[in-house]
Order: structure tokens, then C-alpha cells, then sequence
């Protein structure tokens, strides 16, 4: 499991490293996202709260180029990302949809979708390109003395590929019937069991702000809520209202009273932290508010966050290199990536502007940022 | 069935041919795969070592332009190829249509797929242009008492149409449900019996793995591992680990240990071998490794061996043609056309380079190197 520590002998130990593209990469995500540590919790609140007027803009475009990896003609099937969908119901079909095709899209290798049988046919009928299981089952179609093995049978075929993901994404298009969402519950517990990230949004977000302990002191767990699974996370865990003025400090709060798992909290700006920093993402997007562009957005945390554990993990013995938070460089590169795509999209097609379209433009966005060649 | 003799005589013998491009295609193809037969195993494992440091790459462009048939308005449809994948199941739709459909895109006229109904319905959405058989079952669908009687039926589906197919491919999206990969074996068997040649991948390799009779003797049959279906082979067979340092050698091992199969083996460059050649195919590709590119190599490898077949058969009676192992070519062929087709799509699509994209440029990529007109 990652475990963060304290980074202040990082920068004198950068002499040790070696002066290639690899440490330049490094020296980068650590001037980046380095400063936080071994403070007390109050300290950092007091801090941020001095910071207020300054710029917690993330250099997003750097850490796009600092974690995404070069192509490679030896590498094989699988190891630029194996990315898993869990949500996909009776009513929504098109949310893990595009959280899949997004991951894809931007360069995973694999990208997979565990629903119900009726999403199934469907999702599969948009692109061959997924690989989708008809596996989770509704109260509707599941007998009460059949639940039991209905939920082993469903654990056990998540768990025959469980080892082989590099993140899940728990929430696009789930829905709330009970019996399926107590399924995920379980799925999400061996994840953890496994040390797979788990990036949750959507009905995700309402199964954990009712069960916290699903996530919490997960540091491998990205919560991306909107403005209204914001206010009833805080609602849950902080006891009172949203509020904008203090709102680096209470997203520090929140995500310390969650244990340290990573939020990105969409909005005008998107602000993330993982309760040691706060950063924000404010590249201009699009005005479009048109439904799925979460899902393009959890897809996209799922694959840069794989991405940069790949990254921290290739740096590993080297200790100022392994205390950075991969969770927070694929929320920074994620937010970043979704947006210039959607204002690219939105340039083209004003406002009958898709989500399809938006994903259209998520390879052309990661090309003008990073080229592939 | 097709049968490798001495080709000691080649040479001698094409003086007795004409002048014609039939004439000069047929003798390129005796000067690219000739040389090896009348030899033993060993002698030829002696040459290959040999060899090592020679290139071995073949003359795939000229190759696939010496088996690609002439466009002829006076054929009729199935003349250019009419290929069967068999694959598809409750887990996989993608993968047999991407072996169906780039069958299609280069140039065959019919491309089947038998997979089971969950399947069938999802593959049948993907495009109007396949013909979809909703013929396997898998266990959950069958209920013991009724295996066998399910068996026979399966089996009266595909033996319907076996005679009028050029090539089986086994493999895409099969799963491995027990009963399904029992039937399949069954198909298998009775390709066998009708001559018909098969390119085995994906699951089919893991059941051919571990039923190596299924294709054990049969000059008909190609494998198409990647690195991990490869280390299986390989273990099982030769009872050893994979090796790069004399990959060539282990490959003709490997081949001639199943009894004489063509081998493809995938990864940065293509090795190749009936266990009486090794060939090379390094076209440059593309470093994308998005799940589905050996399904569309699959697809292609049963076309182009079809087609080289087709083309050997058409100089019936010349005993020097004939020694020429189709599969050989059929693989060549096969690998340079979709390297070629992932290079134009990765240099379009960069990192967003899907499965489909790169089906798109098979067209264009054959196009290239052997004009329609």
C-alpha cells in the first residue's frame, strides 16, 4: 500500500539521482506537490488560510507530461493500463460507458465494465472495444434466500480479475438498488484487500457518504463529488454547510476526515486534496453542462492515477520520490485533460456540444500537451 | 491435406514453367521460403544458429503481393475467401468481430462468426456486414442431462457450412467455459477431417495448450501466442522457460514439438516458424498495445493463408510450388499488413489509437502495397 511521509530531506537527496529525463520528470513532480508534510493538520489549515489570496494552481500541463509514459514498442498488452468500470444498471447505460471509452481513449490498453445483464447488451453494442461482464445483479431479479450466493458468485467473478487492474472506478451509472450496491461493497473491500486504487463517483459517492468506512483511510481512494455529493459529504462528516470562502480549508478537513483519501471537488475550479495539500485545476473548459462529463472525468483520474503510480513505483528505494502522492498528480492531470478536451469540443460544437464529443477531443487534448512522438 | 516434400529440385523444375506474372510470383515465392526441406530437426537448428546473426526478416511486401489475388470481375462471391471465427460468449463480443470484420476490410467475401446467443445479438449489432450463427452454449445454459444431445446440435450448425469455409479461426472472445471449449474441440476435429486450415489464438490457445492433439500433427493449423500464451506453450511443450537469446531455435522446437504447426509468435518483431523455417517480420507498427490488434491479426492471418492456398493450388502439378507451407505466407502476410495498418492509424491517432482505427487502415494499408487496378 502507498504510505506517505514526511519530505523534508527530499531536495538533498535529489543529488543522488542521476541528471536524465526520468529525474528531471522526478525533481519536477517533487518541487510540484512537496511542502506539506510533517506539519500538524492545524498548521496546514493555518497555512492554506494565509494562502488564501495566493495561486494553489496546480502546473497541470507538467504533471500531464511529468506521469504520462512513453510509448514503447517492447512493451505488451496491458502494462499502459487495465482500467474496470463498476456501475451499469437496468436504468443507465451510458455513464460506464463513457467512463471505459474515455480511459481508452486517452491510451489505457484495457478497460473493462462489471453491470447488470440488462446494461450489458447495451454497453457492449457501443464499442467493441470494452470488455463488459454482465455480472451484478438487482433486488428485482434476485430472490432473499438467493442473495447469498448471488453475492458470492458476483465477488467471485470480480475477483478472478481483481489483481490485474491498475484502478477501479465504482459509481458511473450504478443506480441505488440495494442489493446491487451492497455487492459493490463488498467488491470495493477487496479492492482494498488488493491495493487497487478506487477512483468513486456518482451513486459511488451516495453508497460511501452513507458508508465512510468503505473508503476511509483508504490512501488509495478518490472521491470526485459534485457540488451536491460535496454538500452531503460535508453534511456526513464535517457536521455543517459548504462553504466557498474557507473552501481550501474545509476540503483539508474533509478529506482528513475521511483518513486521508484524495477529493477532487468539481466545480468552477476543480480543488483537490488528499488532506495534506490543497491544489486547484482552473484551465478553462466549457459551459456545457451537459450530463457524462463526470464520467469522462472519473475515467480519466483512473488512468493518470495508474499512470502515476507506474511512474512513482519506477523511482522506487529512491525515498523523496516515493512520499508523492499518486492520487493527487491523477486528479491534477485528469481535471486538466477533461477540460481543455471540453473546450476544444466546445469551439466545434457550441451548445449541442455531447459528451461524445468531448471525448472525441481527449486524444487531440493529450497530443498538444504531450506528444506521443 | 497438404503435404511438405524435399524441394531440392525446385530449381531445376522452372524451366518447365512459362514466362507469365503467375510464373514470376510463384518463383519469388519458391526463392523466399525454400531452402530448409530434406534436412533433419538438428541440421536445421544447426543452420539457424548459424544464422543468428543474419537477418531472417522476410520479404513480406513482396509476398503479400505475390498471394493477393487479381480483382476479376468474372468471380463470384466466396472466391475471395469465406472465413469462420468461433468465438463470442457471454463475457466477449469485441474480439470476434474485429477477427470477422477485418477478415472483410482486406478483401475476403464472407466472414462468419458462431458464438453463443448471448453474443450473437451484441456482434450481430456491430455491423450489418457479418453473418452471425447463435449456435455455442455454455453451462449455464445447458443442463447436464442435455450435453450431449446440445453437442451434436452445435455440431450439425457448424458442419453445415464446414466444406464451403477457406479458414477457421478459433479463438477471439471464446471465454473458458468448460462445455463451450468441449464443443469447440469438437469443431476443431471436424475442421480437420475437412481440410479446413485454422488459426488458433486467445482462449482457443488455452485450450489447445492443454489439448495440444487438437492441432498436434496438423500442417493446417497456426498458433498466434503473445508473450504470455507464448511462456505457456513453451512450458508445456518443450518443458522449459522462454528464451531471447536463441528464440529462433526454441520456436522451431516448439513448432516441430506440436508436430509440424505454424507458429506465430507476437511481440516487437513477429517471429515465424513451421519448424522448418523461422521468418522475421519488423515492419514498424505501432506502440499502442490496445486490447483487440491480435484479434484483427487473426483475422488477417486466416485471409492471407486462404489466399496463398488458393495461389499454390492454381500451379497444381508443379511439384515445387506445391512443397510451398501456405500458413507461412498466410502468417507473413498477416503480421506486415497489420503493422502497417497500426503504423497509419498511430500516426493519425496517436495515443488514442482504438482497435477499430487500425481496422480502418487495413484498406488503405493493402491498397498501398498491392493496388487494386
Amino acid at each position: 500500500m502507498f504510505v506517505k511521509h514526511g519530505m523534508n530531506s527530499q531536495f538533498a537527496l535529489l543529488g543522488v539521482l542521476g541528471s536524465s529525463a526520468v529525474f528531471r520528470r522526478q525533481q519536477f513532480l517533487i518541487r510540484t506537490l512537496g511542502g506539506y508534510t510533517n506539519q500538524t493538520h492545524q498548521n496546514r489549515i493555518q497555512q492554506t488560510k494565509a494562502m488564501s489570496g495566493i495561486a494553489l494552481e496546480a502546473d497541470a500541463e507538467h504533471i500531464l507530461r511529468a506521469i504520462t509514459p512513453t510509448l514503447d514498442p517492447t512493451k505488451h498488452k496491458g502494462q499502459a493500463g487495465n482500467i474496470a468500470i463498476i456501475g451499469g444498471c437496468r436504468e443507465y447505460t451510458g455513464a460506464p460507458y463513457f467512463a471505459a471509452i474515455s480511459a481508452l481513449k486517452i491510451g489505457a490498453d484495457l478497460s473493462h465494465v462489471f453491470c447488470t445483464k440488462d446494461a450489458a447488451s447495451v454497453i457492449k453494442s457501443y464499442s467493441p472495444e470494452l470488455i463488459v461482464h454482465p455480472v451484478l445483479e438487482e433486488s428485482y431479479s434476485v430472490r432473499d434466500e438467493d442473495k447469498l450466493s448471488t453475492l458470492g458468485k458476483v465477488l467471485a467473478e470480480v475477483d478472478k480479475w481483481m489483481e490485474r487492474f491498475d484502478c477501479l472506478v465504482v459509481g458511473p451509472g450504478l443506480g441505488r438498488d440495494p442489493f446491487l450496491l451492497g455487492c459493490v461493497s463488498e467488491i470495493m473491500k477487496h479492492a482494498r484487500q488488493f491495493n487497487v486504487p478506487i477512483v468513486v463517483d456518482g451513486d459511488g459517492l451516495f453508497l460511501v457518504t452513507n458508508s465512510l468506512d468503505l473508503v476511509s483511510g483508504y490512501p488509495l481512494a478518490v472521491l470526485t463529488p459534485n457540488i451536491n455529493e460535496y454538500k452531503r459529504l460535508v453534511q456526513k462528516v464535517l457536521n455543517c454547510e459548504v462553504t466557498d470562502q474557507d473552501a481550501h480549508e474545509q476540503l483539508l478537513s474533509l478529506a482528513k476526515g475521511i483518513g486521508g483519501v484524495t477529493i477532487l471537488r468539481k466545480g468552477k475550479s476543480d480543488l483537490i486534496s488528499d488532506s495534506e495539500t490543497v491544489k486547484s485545476v482552473s484551465i478553462y473548459g466549457s459551459p456545457r453542462r451537459c450530463g457524462g462529463q463526470g464520467d469522462i472525468l472519473s475515467g480519466s483520474v483512473a488512468v493518470f492515477l495508474s499512470w502515476a503510480r507506474q511512474r512513482l513505483a519506477a523511482a522506487e528505494g529512491d525515498s523523496s520520490i516515493s512520499k508523492i502522492n499518486p492520487t493527487m498528480l491523477g486528479c491534477i492531470a485528469g481535471s486538466a485533460l477533461m477540460r481543455k478536451a471540453a473546450s476544444l469540443a466546445f469551439q466545434n460544437k457550441k451548445r449541442s456540444t455531447l459528451t461524445s464529443d468531448i471525448i472525441e477531443c481527449l486524444g487531440r487534448s493529450l497530443e498538444d500537451i504531450c506528444p506521443a512522438s
